[in-house]
């Protein structure tokens, strides 16, 4: 079976077609593939050979691709190209990628591209990109169909047909109906257009005082809405009612999921952005090595109560062989807590505040399996199973009492870190893990030094 | 600033109003407060209490905040119902999420439920009950409008009207033609119908031969239609082009989000389900304790290594601060790995077999990431900062070409087991993080100490 890229592989059609400039057998072969698999095949291929590829389609076909594969790879690809054809691409895309991509390229390669722009899709462009991405703003697309108030309903049918193919790619379900300072006044839902004669004026049939979400609503408050409201879609305004754009549901929902693949990745340690294996070595390096150099600062200053405690550690060695299993048990207790209260933040089943309902909830939980897992090591330590290490019930007593003690800090810390970073505006996702880890090495490595210190008579005389 | 639950709690509320069996104004208040803040609220209730709330409004309006709670507390909350109630609740709620909530009940039960529902409802969970909850059959809803093939416009239009209150709640952008066999033929866009005179037979101006996905096909070939196609939604059918249900571009966005967050939950030990804190003491804590016993037995195969290791540890003592953040470290660097590959596999831009690939690629940050690591480490083993323990150059030498080596054993490791786990059908959120942690533990002490065992001579001499 292969296990590399073989000749037959998507991505090397690709880049012969693009090389050999064929640009009719590559439409062909792309629209054969699908768009998400061309994207794929894109994404394995350096980024010049995307620019050969995407500059050899036309304009409205490069956009369709450049749409599907990630921001990040879009943005690396479009620097590329020549900014003429760059802006061409962009002007083909929808308002909310193009915005997107946008926002990750420098001030000055933004402005070049937008001067070569359609200026209506520029004038779009800068204004979402004016949003944050967890806002209406940053979510909803500029691509939308508004009527004066004073239009009739055949009025409002015939431009849809006049203008069918420059519409074929929006979402109508709805047209908005707007004031000369295109206020939203109303809302027609095309369903109630299907049984209405045509001479009747929008205004007097449309849903009146419709309802609008506010560009800057935040993302809870989109999901919240479409929770209440079974709607696909909604209205746009800024505070004057002035309508800026449309809100659909799947947006939201992919948003969402967007928002718990970027936490799970910040759990994980990748930080400052996707990272895909086809971006450079070195940026992939450095951005690893980026978290990484701050958790191994974390990581001396726990080590560093053992170095306190070196003179116990030569008298009973046993103990070397238990500090990292109760440092890693604390780390997996204590992210249980965490993800449970990331959970429920992002259910909006708590509150910031409620750290004594936390500890209450995580105390419990945290007594029973300290117990267990406190239990269990003692167990171990004293029986020294294939005789690895000199056991015995002091040796038993003191990791045991250590790891029970210490899943409780766990559980309560990583309960509460969560809505502490959350309270403070941090994201909880990327600092969550290091701040626990830290602290439960800390608290770990102490209770069972200082336990053993305490007990040493016990420990040595067993030899 | 209250941190419990105050009288003014909204969950209180609801308590006292369902206490006093006062339904109209528990409706009035639930209305005031939103679907999703009402399930919030019912949330922080025991399932008791819950029952009372539930109970105390009609079933249409007591099913919408069914779907709005979890699964689970909604599978909990109805078994504790009267089977009749709880079986008008279930009709009242849209298929999907009947059927997702009777997949969590005991089959008895849902014997008991299915046969006080009304036929038809049953019928349909019954139907999607079939399917996995990551297929197209498992995602799809079944409330759709099916015409004949003979129908006109007119027919259409005025049944539409006719059952405009039953309809309410369909999300009709589309309307399917079907044959005797309720085989689909073809589509209707109520756009096209806007545009068409009333006489005309649907079959005339449908479009035939309409795209449809099958039931079983998968969440990831759902989101590759999608991005394929700009539409809302696609009928599903069976082998045979039977009609089944439309799955909703918003549902699969919806789906995708439930996974990534099932991921990030699993990744960090919450397995089996759902947690919440408003579910039983002993459910959480044996649920967490079953992911806790099979690491804890992971770390103790691993610690066994530095139990073979106790005559050169007992001479470097020094070398017991370095073992956990070696093991920390390489537990860092091997996840970061592990959530590139996921990433990866997600969005099909690797397939599980490409390891030599992924080797390639994870290899080059590796060896970048652990030179600058093992510098850094070995650095500070040597200077021994504080005076906390003996350090010297021969000490630095192990501990950094130790975690230098161990660096690249885990992300060749991390980037790997994802697609290992993948090509034998197995989660790659649930079991990369043991397997990882434990293989680089084993690494990470084998390297250290076997270094320090072969390098002892000059370790003690520098004393």
């Amino acid at each position: 079976m292969p296990t590399t890229a073989s000749e037959s592989a998507p991505w090397t059609l690709l880049e012969e077609l693009a090389e050999s400039g064929d640009a009719a057998r590559l439409k062909e072969e792309t629209d054969a593939m699908g768009l998400r698999d061309t994207a794929r095949a894109l994404s394995r291929l350096d980024t010049e050979t995307q620019a050969k590829v995407i500059t050899t389609l036309d304009p409205e076909d490069a956009a369709e691709i450049v749409e599907e594969i990630t921001d990040s790879e879009a943005a690396e690809l479009l620097a590329m190209l020549d900014p003429k054809q760059a802006a061409s691409i962009l002007d083909a895309m929808e308002s909310a990628g193009t915005a997107d991509v946008l926002s990750l390229l420098p001030e000055d390669t933004v402005d070049e591209l937008l001067s070569h722009m359609d200026p209506e899709e520029a004038e779009d462009a800068r204004l979402l990109r004016q949003y944050e991405e967890d806002e209406a703003g940053g979510i909803m697309i500029t691509e939308y169909l508004a009527y004066p108030e004073d239009y009739t309903v055949r009025q409002v049918v015939s431009d849809m047909r006049d203008h069918s193919e420059d519409y074929a790619h929006y979402s109508v379900q709805y047209v908005y109906v707007v004031d000369k300072d295109e206020r939203l006044r109303g809302v027609l839902p095309l369903r109630d257009m299907l049984l209405t004669p045509g001479k009747e004026i929008v205004s007097s049939i449309m849903i009146k005082n419709p309802i609008a979400v506010l560009d800057h609503d935040s993302l809870d408050q989109l999901v919240d809405f479409f929770s209440d409201y079974g709607f696909l879609g909604v209205p746009v305004t800024d505070e004057d009612s002035k309508l800026l754009g449309i809100v659909r549901r799947g947006d939201v929902m992919e948003a969402v999921g967007d928002r718990h693949q970027s936490d799970f990745l910040k759990a994980q340690g990748i930080i400052g952005g996707e990272e895909l294996r086809t971006m450079p070595v070195m940026t992939r390096a450095k951005r690893r090595l980026a978290w990484l150099s701050i958790n191994i600062g974390l990581n001396f200053i726990a080590a560093s109560i053992i170095g306190i405690y070196t003179g116990t550690l030569e008298q009973v060695i046993a103990l070397a062989i238990f500090l990292p299993v109760i440092s890693d048990m604390s780390g997996c207790s204590g992210n249980q807590a965490v993800a449970v209260s990331m959970r429920e933040l992002t259910l909006g089943l708590i509150r910031p505040t409620e750290f004594f309902y936390v500890w209450l909830k995580e105390g419990m939980v945290g007594m029973i399996n300290g117990v267990a897992l406190g239990v269990l090591i003692a167990c171990v330590a004293w029986l020294a199973p294939f005789g690895l290490w000199q056991g015995g019930p002091a040796l038993g007593l003191v990791v045991g009492g250590a790891l029970c003690l210490n899943t409780l800090v766990a559980v309560l810390l990583g309960g509460t870190i969560p809505l502490l970073l959350k309270r403070f505006e941090q994201d909880p996702a990327l600092a969550s893990g290091p701040i626990l880890t830290t602290v439960t090495d800390m608290c770990g490595f102490f209770f069972v030094l200082s336990f053993a210190t305490a007990l040493l008579p016990y420990l040595v005389g067993g030899e």
